[in-house]
């Protein structure tokens, strides 16, 4: 049980026996189901968070949680990043990823640590109360993509999805995040158990690759919330489409960016909470 | 814009217009939308987390929050309870809970924060590295209550669950977490754009009400992560059932913990992840 599958060492799915109720039948079958270990993320030998992810595309995932987190600027502060896999070791399986990064946002990320010592913060990561909070997201520059947008561009990534949710297939439960071009074609997507990591993984790849992350929309199979609207401001993201509904601070953090929030996006139609 | 709804002050709605796109036609109506505020939580006068969080039923959050987290053993550790709700002010619209616990868990908490000293942890909130992570769920004990569960509790449950979700039926996309009889009849929800607030309100209103936790089962419209399984186990909650999917640590928890988890649940069948 919990074993990886064969055809994919660290796939991101386990295969396990479970017991099938259909009405008052039920069957044993092989199920497959979304892996989700924790992850450390350690900087220049420090170690910052741990995140509970699926462990598969880890250096993307890194590059993104340190630059959407705001602690690297730019991929080009990110010199170096080891991915090591702990696949078979008690009490639960779990991967590292350590990062070496310039030496300035090193000593940025020791200074804001140093300012949060004591801080124990659940929920808001390391913020204690609500005067520390600060959800102010970047303002996005308008770069003319929201113009060039197809009108028919939701439907056509709502349409491709599928295809790049080889995992969620699989498994019946794991977020997606795309990366979409004006004609709504999906160039990258990534999967995860979690929401922000599939963004963050989204994020990381876009930038490995040197694209402008200005020029095309982030497609969520989840639900809006905040920090994926702000984790998109970090970089710029001019649009967010969603397949479920938003939170009304994602509404708000999203007006505030300068982002196109669209929710409940289908093949159908969607929902644009741009206030006229 | 964002303007409660008059009918219910701290509704966890908010009403805004949007553009509904359908076809190609686009109307301008209405639209519900769930609320999502930071809320502070405060122990004996010290602010120690900010949770993204619906602001409603947040007595019963704190409460749940405080023991599945493991800041308080029992209901009776919490002598005092104030919620205040900042609704108009800037820069968002936020609440503060304050609650007075016993001298002996408040000083445990300092000295948690004390031994945490300089973390900035981000994901599994307050841990920097796998050392320090410690999953090991509490182990339920068996008290009878599988043996009692009718055999259509889930249909029964999953039928029942949609009139219990009044803020879903507005907004299209909140969490619910309901608490079941064994026949499936539903005795208790929350909604909340999280779902492990949603969670946490459920467990603290059981608290609250004294009900005994170790006779039922919990029913959450969400998929299954290894945090909320932990959180049942903190109670003694003797199965966890989800309309989703569970990640692979939910079902290794689930099994360490000795507690039944069911996913996948709908009125025609279900998936049970215990190994025979």
């Amino acid at each position: 049980m919990n074993e990886p599958l064969d055809y994919a060492e660290q796939s991101g799915v386990v295969e396990q026996q479970v017991r099938r109720h259909r009405g008052g039948a039920v069957e044993t079958a092989a199920d497959r189901i979304g892996q989700e270990w924790p992850v450390a993320l350690i900087f220049n030998g420090i170690s910052h968070a741990v995140m509970m992810c699926t462990p598969r595309d880890l250096e993307a995932f890194a590059v993104g949680f340190a630059i959407s987190e705001g602690i690297v600027e730019r991929g080009s502060d990110i010199h170096d990043i080891e991915v090591t896999m702990h696949g078979e070791e008690l009490p639960f399986p779990h991967a590292q990823v350590e990062l070496t990064v310039v030496q300035q946002a090193f000593v940025a990320l020791k200074e804001k640590r140093r300012a949060l010592t004591g801080r124990t913060g659940c929920g808001v990561c390391g913020i204690e109360s609500i005067d520390l909070l600060d959800l102010a997201p970047e303002r996005v520059s308008d770069t003319g993509f929201l113009s060039r947008l197809a009108s028919d561009a939701i439907a056509h990534a709502a349409r491709a999805l599928p295809e790049h949710q080889a995992l969620t297939k699989l498994t019946g439960g794991l977020h997606a995040a795309a990366w979409c071009a004006a004609d709504g074609s999906i160039g990258r997507a990534f999967e995860d158990v979690g929401r922000h990591n599939a963004l963050d993984k989204l994020i990381g790849q876009l930038v490995l690759d040197r694209t402008d992350t200005t020029d095309g929309f982030v497609f969520l199979s989840s639900r809006a919330s905040y920090e994926l609207v702000r984790k998109a401001a970090r970089v710029g993201i001019p649009m967010v489409a969603t397949i479920s509904a938003p939170s009304s601070l994602a509404v708000t953090i999203a007006r505030q960016a300068g982002i196109r929030l669209l929710s409940f996006c289908r093949e159908a139609g969607y929902v644009d909470y741009e206030t006229a």
